[in-house]
């Protein structure tokens, strides 16, 4: 425990402050994390949306134009069975909006792989700094191949159970996602969604349970939030929602309309947008066939679908099929560059 | 701003320090407030499931063995209307249970009356320097009468939008429940779970919404939350479940075994004790029928039926069918006095 009290941001992450910009696949790409690492945080990159050739453009235009740290961010789910039955199923209960869309065929959605040898042959070139991943681990000669590289490795805990088996199974930082967070729940070891604590109560419960240093995340949206966290045993703080307006951020039109809404205050966690619980500003899908439903194909599977109805309702400006993912607090949300808010959180301006 | 920025607990509450032990209904009586009280914080006593001869007698011992201020509290739901239809699937919901444990007739229920005159004019002659509510605020009359005295009325926003209505609605100081927070939510404006915040993304926006004092509740445990929460602009932190393992606490031998078991990692938001939404440890009857069952009568009328089980359960020394009151965080639950717990939580030992 003093060894782990006495450890700070700049020790384990080599960042200036200790705030880490979250991985938010889909929303952002290096151009995010660029600006954060110029504030002085830890820039993320999101792969798990990535081939590999993207995934080398990422890093290399990272490398090209920061000097800090970078987080290179995987999932690592189990590849799912494909279930016709399930995905017909499925597409019934879509098929009211298919008409009132006219889609008639289903285009496949962007492929959501899990971490692989091809795309830890990818990154190994570029050596980063900390390699993190989302619902779990990968396997133990994959993860013993990144740690081989010297790299720091970071996955999520949303449940004490889960931090334990994290720290376990090879975890160096273990981030304690609360309930409050935005988008995808970590959670790997239970689907059940009672077991997810808010921050506050996990924070330090996490903290007192493992050995390795523990960053929080989830509903901290300013530089009081970001203090209160550490002041409870945090090295550093997780943040994505804050960052969602940021000039350097990729979040669609829709997306941004629905963060700067009255509607931003009400959001769910749902499993409809991906097979998946994650957290989105509550719009017409979620209410009307959601926010859980048994219905959905495995994740990443129920994607598919629903993308298609997205893109076509995103045409006509329209958010009621898209995954505004938000987390409770968006009170943070500015719409300036990623480095002066990075800066501004960690009360460094 | 300013002026809420520059307010201690000890202006608002009278009290040494900025905790408040909150009112816990069928677990305490006066002596846990008197202890509180003792170690400096606000005690509090939960008239919900008392009569008005019980209620005089609290608070005159509390009257007769403390000195520091008082917080009376009590529930001000609307009456519900019996429905018999609905009583009887419910009833036919438990009836494997009522067969294991040899069941034939359900006795009546410890009522549970919202605040009225009765109430009213029994409080009045105690001239309680805090009067709080739980679901919502009285009548207008009513709280007219209360705020006469002197009382400053306190009541539990869940959102940011009950924390503006109640405002508006007269309320002194105002308590952010988070969503860790064990027992029934306060929850009035919506029934929908998904608007349940966690504390640490509920308290900064509440701060931000009103004008009036904010009390942080919800995951607290030990006094590196309580200074979290006041650095994050609360006035004062509500604690429960802290002090249900406390020498002064009522709490059952079941409820305390499971607090000190190792199930107490895993509460969930029910609704089959009462009829409304309320934080347990998750137990056979929960695991069963709940945690949320559309099924369950009108609160308070869902208690009756499940009572007549939790009294045959808890004979066997078995909490299959008891509310296991309690928050996502045990870690603070102490077996020592409230008043040694209380200074401990606000680090004046």
């Amino acid at each position: 425990m003093t060894r782990k009290n006495t450890m700070k941001a700049s020790d384990i992450f080599g960042t200036e402050v200790p705030i880490i910009q979250s991985p938010m696949a889909g929303v952002q790409d290096h151009q995010l994390a660029v600006a954060v690492s110029r504030g002085g945080g830890l820039g993320s990159i999101p792969c798990a949306m990535l081939d590999t050739t993207r995934i080398e453009k990422e890093l290399a235009a990272f490398r090209a134009q920061a000097v800090g740290p970078v987080n290179v961010n995987f999932f690592c789910h189990q590849a799912p069975i494909a279930d016709e039955q399930r995905e017909n199923r499925w597409r019934d209960t879509l098929q009211p909006y298919f008409k009132e869309y006219s889609i008639d065929a289903i285009p496949p959605a962007a492929e959501r792989k899990p971490f692989d040898l091809d795309a830890a042959d990818v990154i190994e070139s570029f050596q980063p700094e900390i390699v993190s991943f989302h619902f779990g681990l990968p396997s133990a000669e994959l993860l013993a191949r990144v740690k081989g590289w010297g790299a720091s490795v970071m996955s999520t805990a949303t449940t004490i159970e889960e931090a334990c088996w994290l720290e376990a199974h090879g975890a160096d930082i273990i981030i304690a996602q609360g309930y409050e967070a935005g988008g995808h729940r970590g959670m790997f070891l239970s689907s059940d969604l009672t077991t997810q604590a808010g921050t506050l109560a996990l924070l330090p419960q996490v903290v007192r349970s493992v050995s390795v240093p523990v960053v929080a995340a989830g509903g901290i949206a300013d530089s009081q939030g970001v203090m209160a966290a550490l002041s409870m045993g945090a090295i550093a703080v997780q943040m994505g929602t804050a960052y969602l307006l940021c000039d350097e951020a990729l979040t669609s039109t829709v997306h941004r309309a629905a963060l700067k809404s009255e509607n931003s205050v009400h959001t769910a966690i749902t499993n409809i947008f991906s097979g998946r619980p994650a957290r989105s500003i509550v719009n017409r899908v979620i209410r009307e066939i959601g926010p859980i439903s048994d219905l959905a194909p495995q994740f990443p599977l129920a994607a598919t679908a629903i993308s298609a109805l997205r893109n076509a309702a995103e045409q006509g400006e329209s958010g009621d099929f898209s995954p505004l993912w938000s987390g409770q607090n968006t009170s943070g949300c500015a719409e300036v560059s990623a480095s002066q808010l990075t800066r501004e959180l960690a009360n460094r301006d």
